[in-house]
């Protein structure tokens, strides 16, 4: 018999920066490698500390149970809302894998949390020293997930281009409610 | 060399009966058979008449151009905003399908609009006469567009089930959207 894998992607919706107030996360469970089963939305705070539970607040609802692998175009949202991969990956027993095409300047980003907030180290703390490798042009960082299987998800979950479909439909479908008409790439 | 066929798909956001003010509609631009490239969003006025004027300006942004055929949920939206489909296929110049799994009861919408509406024979005007056919347990209206060819098109971009999936990936990010987590079918 054959075995689903389903995958949460997570993106963020734009927004002005140095703004205050709440944005959204949307979450997509697609099904490989792109059939769309449930959308998700959740408001975080611009800047805040929220985002770590509303992720995991996403993995209660119906759809959870079924996640395999949960997928986000980084770890900050809203700013500089920091997700906590490994508090994620400890509550939901779920593999957490973040995926951008740039690997991060960890000292660029030390710099603007410093200046801007005084939890900063917490913040930083967050997004140090996760595990992380390259592959096909992309930087991942993978928690609760080993190396090997994380390639063989977002490769199982890429239809074209580099970005694997659940991050790429959530990164359409946050640009396209925000401002009526969707632009841009993960 | 292989041409790509893309439909923009379309449903509303479900809102509270008997309420007024805005509700929204989503439109998937999917490209066949289920390959997302662009959502958008338009308010509309629920039992308003600005449903038309809306599902046009979709047509009208960067991915327009590329849209072979508009398949929408039933010809309602956001309550009894009653969608033109003659005049959606005049001005934008594509075929328009209305797709529901069931024959609507028109003698019971007529009823529903004498009682509510003042301009209620414009609104029925609309929904009556509209060219229809049944496919594979789905009722069908076809605008600017010939029976086989709309089946053909629906064939083409029906993954699971029955319904299309421009208008089932609407629905679910239309429902996802406004409650946070999506439910139900189109």
């Amino acid at each position: 018999m054959k075995r689903y894998v389903r995958a949460l992607g997570i993106d963020d919706a734009p927004f002005k920066p140095h703004t205050k107030g709440e944005t959204f996360i949307i979450g997509c469970v697609v099904r490989a490698p792109n059939y769309l089963e449930g959308v998700l939305r959740r408001n975080i705070e611009i800047d805040g500390r929220d985002a770590t539970e509303k992720i995991i607040s996403m993995m209660e609802g119906r759809f959870g149970v079924q996640v395999r692998v949960i997928m986000m175009n980084g770890v900050t949202f809203g700013g500089f809302n920091v997700a906590d991969l490994k508090r994620i990956y400890e509550e939901t027993s779920v593999g957490v894998i973040s995926v951008v095409r740039k690997r991060p300047d960890i000292a660029e980003i030390e710099a603007a949390l410093k200046k801007h907030f005084s939890d900063w180290e917490e913040r930083l703390a967050l997004m140090k020293n996760l595990p992380s490798f390259e592959y096909n042009g992309l930087f991942v960082h993978n928690v609760g997930i080993g190396e090997e299987e994380a390639k063989s998800l977002i490769k199982k979950f890429t239809v074209r281009g580099k970005m694997p479909e659940p991050i790429r439909m959530a990164h359409i479908i946050a640009s396209g409610i925000l401002y009526g008409e969707s632009r841009g790439k993960a």
